[in-house]
């Protein structure tokens, strides 16, 4: 098959990325399962504009065919460490942060995430939607739960065009994919590391700052997202290329 | 009761206000219900800008407690004609109407604008949204129907930590209340003069233009919005006072 007809043949998916470590393994899997991604990052006037500029690494490095970034300021509603509500919180155990939704959790984030990407894949013709979200080393947030998942799946085909020429015409159903909702951090970093992730790019931490460097940023090492992320390539015995301060 | 009691006493509820003659009627509901209102108009890149000044004017006269204006940039996902996509279509028939999704379809809209009153109420510690979305006039759209109202309050129940908590401490679900649902554009106008909406500060056309005196705007007359409007006040036999141009 030449080229050309292979990558038209290809159907599309939107695949939300923040530039953290999740969201660069799950564009990875959209690619391996034979996706032309369109990768949709959302800037909500969270503390670490530096995840920006991660997603736009992650982006360049997997050839996704475009990649929007759409700004709205859910800081000015308030309510979340990560966008300026409260300090964010370090040094947390396993069992504190299993204990319950944390202060960095802001309100209907995904639910926000995943209305925008429904509405970036109704106007590419896109029927398949990709987050990152991961049930099992979630740190508590209720919208990274399967229940959820499902739900939002449900209301896509009801919201949409899409979702009404399914019913009546027998076109494919909007699919939403969370294929790591099911996964260990460790897993995710082994998953990763097959399809060739290159993690030194990503950024998960929640207070990141300067790279001694004076290029790029180095991660905390003491929020909830750098300990998930250390303990993830400690049980995959895969070595961590995080620039940590600590 | 004193009145500062009677006020703290009050739930909180967003209302979702477009500046439209429905959503102004859902408004007027919500505090005829007793709630204290806080009303949120997302500016979504559409052509009728005028629609944000209309909001303004009808929070302003029903003594909301706040009013956010959130900007959003679905005009650069392209795909509607209220976003700039393709012409807005004049003189139809209501046949016409029913036939279909139509060109003023924006993507996701709906579940956008949800979502967002989702994180308001979150971060407001409010359990109750308004949204004036109507199906029976509805001009064709997917995510007015009861069946996507009723999946997206499941849905919100699901995504948030005031719906986990409804779940684990018995608060209070959230509750999506969608008054004008099952209401002709007659009944609305009939509900709305009751309790006393100035129509005259609304704006429902797709297509507004200069107002002859130089001040406001003029509504088209021709739009599926204007031709719906004009029904329902003249099936309702009560006084038009939107300045048409035809």
């Amino acid at each position: 098959m030449p080229p050309e007809h292979k990558a038209a043949a290809k159907a599309k998916a939107v695949v939300l990325l923040s530039g953290g470590l999740d969201s660069a393994v799950s564009l990875a899997i959209a690619a391996s399962e034979g996706f032309e991604t369109h990768a949709l990052t959302i800037r909500y006037g969270q503390r670490h504009q530096a995840e920006i500029a991660a997603a736009a690494r992650v982006a360049g490095q997997r050839g996704v065919v475009g990649h929007d970034v759409v700004d709205i300021d859910l800081a000015a509603f308030g309510g979340s460490a990560l966008t300026g509500g409260a300090e964010v919180p370090k040094d947390r155990s396993a069992a504190d942060m299993a204990a319950g939704i944390p202060v960095t959790y802001v309100p209907a984030r995904n639910t926000v995430f995943l209305a925008l990407a429904l509405a970036r894949a109704e106007t590419l013709g896109a029927r398949d939607i990709f987050i990152g979200v991961n049930a099992l080393d979630y740190s508590g947030y209720p919208d990274c739960r399967p229940e959820y998942v499902a739900a939002f799946e449900a209301l896509a085909n009801l919201a949409t065009k899409a979702g009404v020429e399914a019913t009546t015409e027998g076109k494919p159903r909007i699919r939403l994919h969370a294929p790591l909702i099911a996964l260990t951090k460790a897993e995710i970093v082994k998953k990763g590391a097959e399809l060739g992730v290159d993690f030194g790019v990503t950024l998960s931490c929640y207070d990141p700052r300067p790279a001694r460097s004076g290029k790029g940023v180095r991660h905390c090492g003491r929020c909830d997202a750098c300990l998930l992320r250390k303990k993830g390539f400690a049980e995959a015995g895969i070595a961590d290329p995080t620039d940590y301060e600590a």
